[in-house]
C-alpha cells in the first residue's frame, strides 16, 4: 500500500536526499568532512538566526535538551518550568534528574502560558537560573509566545532556554533578535531528515554561564563541542550520513528562503485547520502552531480508532500521548509536506471518521482546505 | 577518483543496506517498527553473547560509553581504568567528568594490559566499584585479554565495564561466558553502519548495581530503556533510517556466523600484518587485534605523510591520534572488507611509502598478504 508519513516526526525525507545519504560512507576526519561541515555550519547559523555556532551531537532532540539543562545550571539551582503538555514536562524531568530545584507554571493541556504567569513565577522564585518552554509543543498543537517570554526574562538574571524541535524552520524563532539564550532542536521535523541529530544554539550571555555550570556532563559538553567545531569536526564521531543529508535539507531550506518556509507552513496549517473545522471537529490547541493540527476527537469516537483508520489506508498520524491518549489525533504538516499532503490528510480523515460512525459530508473538509490552498 | 574506505570506523556500509536505509522514513510509533525492532533485539543478543536486552541509543559510541559510567556508580565511588590509548583514556575523562576517583593502571601506547596489574590495583584500591577496559584499543591496534581480566575481576565487587566498539563483531567476546558486566559498542564499526547508534549490554549484577547508582542521568538512563525496549519502542525518538539498516547488517553478520566472521577478521588482519612486515614495517601494537593495524611509521617518514598520500590515491586510513601523531598509520580491516581490501590497501601503501622515499620492492607486502589468504 501506498505510504503517507504525516506524524509530527520523524517527517517526510525528500527522495533526493535519500539517495545523498546512500552515497558511499565518507570518513569524518578528512578535508572532504570538514568542506561539508563548513557548510551546514553557515546555513545552520542562518536556520537558527544566530550569530554564535550552533552545536550539533548525535542523538535525538531530548540529547540537546539535557546538554541546555547541563551546560548552563548548577546543582540546587533553582529553575522555572513551563509545562502545558509532555515537551514541557520533559524539561522538567531532565532538571529533576539532575537535582535542580523546579518551580513549575503548569498550563492545562492546549493552553499556552500567558507571560505575566512567567513573570510572577519570576517574582515568587527570586534568583532563578533559568526559565525553560516550549516554543511548539508538539503533544498538544499549541504554541506558546516566545517572543514575550523573552521580553520579560530578558529583564532577570535568568535565561530563556527553548525547545525549538518543532519550530525550527516551521514558525520564525529570531533568537538574537528576541533574546533568546539557549534553543534547541532535533533533525527529525522542519529538517527534513532521519532522528538521530540534535542541535543546541547558544547567546553571548548562555554562553557566558557555561563556565560557571558545575553540573556534570561529558558526550553533551557545549565547550568541547564549540571547540571541535571551530576546526569543522565534532568531539566524537558525528552521524556522518544524517550530516551529508543535512547539508541538501539546509540548502532546500534556504533556497526557498526563511519567510517563504513560514508562509508555507502557515498556510498549510491554516488549511488543515480549515478542513477539520469543517467537519464540525474542535481543534486541541486554543493557539494552535504550524507543526501540526491537533484535534479533538468527537464524543464518542477513540482518537486512537482514527490513527489505526487511518494507517489502515496507509496514512501515519499521531495519537495524544499519556494522559491526552485516546482524546485527540494529531495530523503533521511539517517539513517535507506539500498542500495535496493536506487534501489527503483530510480526504482520508473524511472516509475514517464515516467508518466510526460519525456524520460526515463527503469533500466538506478538504473543500474547506482547498478554498484557504486557492486564495 | 574512486573510493576506498580503510580507517577503522567509520567503515564501509554494504550497497544494498545503504539502499535499504534510502527507503521512505517510516514512523517508530507502528507495528512496521515494532516488528522491524523486535528483529534487532533478539539479533543483538546473538551478536553480544548475552541473555540481557542490549540497549540501543542514537549517540556515538561515546554516548553508551557514557550510559556505563552513569547507570553503574556513584559520586566519589573508586574505579579502575585501564590507560593504555586514547579509549582508554576516555573511560578515565569520563569517569572524571562525573566526579569518581580514579585509580589509573597506565601502560605504554602500543602495549596490552598485564592482567597482574590490574590484580595488584583492585589490592591497592579496594572496594572500587568498577574496573573499565578496552577490548579493541583502536588508537594503537592492541588487544587487551578481556577473559583474564574477567577471571580476575569477578572475585571481587568490582563490575568489569568493557569498551567493546571495534571489538564487537571482529573478535569473540562471549560476555556471559567470561563475565563482562558492561558491554558498549557503536554502530560505525564491524555493524558496517554509517555513525549514530550505541549499545550497551549489562550483566544480570550489573543490572543490581543500576537502582543503586546515584549519578545524575536522563538521555542515558538504562531503566528508562530497557522499560521502553520491552515494547519494542525506545524511550525518546530512535534513528530510525540506522535501525533499518541494522536489521540488514545483523543478518548479514549472522547468516555468515559469528565464528565464520571472527575468522575472516583474523585472516585478513594476519594478512595486512604479513604485508607491512614484508616490507620491513614495525607493528605498533605488541598483541595487535583483529580490527586494524597500527603501523609505526619508519624513521624520517612521517605518518601523517602516509595517510595523505594514501588519500591521493583515494584511500583513507588513519594516522595517530594524540601524541602518537605522525608516529604511525593505521589501516582497518574491518566489516564490510575483503581480501581485495587488504591487496588495495598494501598495494597502494608501497606506492605511497616509496614516493617518500622509503626503499619497496614493489609487490612484495602485496605478495606476503597472498600468501597468508591463499592458505
Amino acid at each position: 500500500m501506498k505510504q503517507y508519513l504525516l506524524a509530527p516526526g520523524p517527517t517526510p525525507v525528500p527522495p533526493a536526499v535519500l539517495l545523498a545519504m546512500a552515497q558511499p560512507m565518507i570518513h569524518h576526519r578528512t578535508p572532504e568532512y570538514e568542506a561539508l561541515f563548513a557548510d551546514v555550519r553557515r546555513d545552520l547559523r542562518l536556520l537558527f538566526q544566530c550569530k554564535n555556532e550552533v552545536l550539533m551531537f548525535a542523538a535525538s532532540g531530548t540529547g540537546a535538551m539535557e546538554g541546555a539543562v547541563v551546560n548552563t545550571l548548577s546543582p540546587g539551582d533553582r529553575v522555572i518550568v513551563v509545562r502545558g503538555g509532555k515537551f514541557g514536562e520533559r524539561w522538567a524531568d531532565i532538571c529533576q534528574a539532575y537535582g535542580l530545584h523546579v518551580f513549575p507554571v503548569d498550563i492545562p493541556y492546549g493552553k499556552s502560558v500567558d507571560p505575566a504567569a512567567v513573570a510572577g513565577a519570576l517574582e515568587r522564585a527570586p534568583a532563578s537560573k533559568a526559565v525553560f518552554a516550549t516554543h511548539s509543543e508538539t503533544s498538544t498543537g499549541a504554541v506558546h509566545d516566545i517572543q514575550a517570554l523573552a521580553g520579560i526574562v530578558r529583564r532577570t538574571e535568568a535565561l530563556l532556554v527553548v525547545d525549538a524541535i518543532t519550530s525550527l524552520g516551521v514558525m520564525d524563532l529570531p533568537m538574537d533578535a528576541w533574546g533568546v539564550d539557549v534553543a534547541v532542536s532535533g533533525s527529525q521535523k522542519a529538517l527534513m531528515l532521519p532522528p538521530g541529530l540534535s542541535f543546541a544554539a547558544l547567546s553571548d550571555r548562555a554562553w557566558e554561564r557555561v563556565p560557571l555550570a558545575r553540573l556534570p556532563r561529558f558526550y553533551f559538553d557545549f565547550v568541547r563541542e564549540r571547540k571541535a567545531i571551530a576546526g569543522n569536526q565534532s568531539a566524537y564521531t558525528p552521524a556522518v550520513s544524517l550530516v551529508v543529508g543535512l547539508r541538501e535539507t539546509l540548502r532546500l531550506i534556504l533556497t526557498e528562503g526563511l519567510p517563504g518556509v513560514f508562509a508555507r507552513h502557515d498556510r498549510l496549517a491554516r488549511a488543515a485547520r480549515a478542513g477539520v473545522q469543517a467537519l464540525g471537529l474542535t481543534l486541541f490547541a486554543e493557539h494552535p502552531g504550524a507543526a501540526c493540527t491537533a484535534v479533538t476527537a468527537p464524543p464518542g469516537i477513540d482518537g486512537g480508532a482514527v490513527v489505526k483508520g487511518m494507517r489502515k489506508r496507509g496514512i501515519t498520524i499521531a495519537g495524544g500521548q499519556g494522559s491526552m491518549k485516546g482524546k485527540m489525533f494529531r495530523i503533521s504538516h511539517m517539513g517535507y509536506v506539500d498542500p495535496f499532503d493536506v487534501v489527503t490528510a483530510l480526504g482520508a480523515l473524511e472516509m475514517v471518521l464515516a467508518d466510526l460512525g460519525y456524520p460526515v459530508s463527503f469533500g466538506a473538509g478538504v473543500g474547506a482546505a482547498q478554498r484557504v490552498l486557492q486564495a
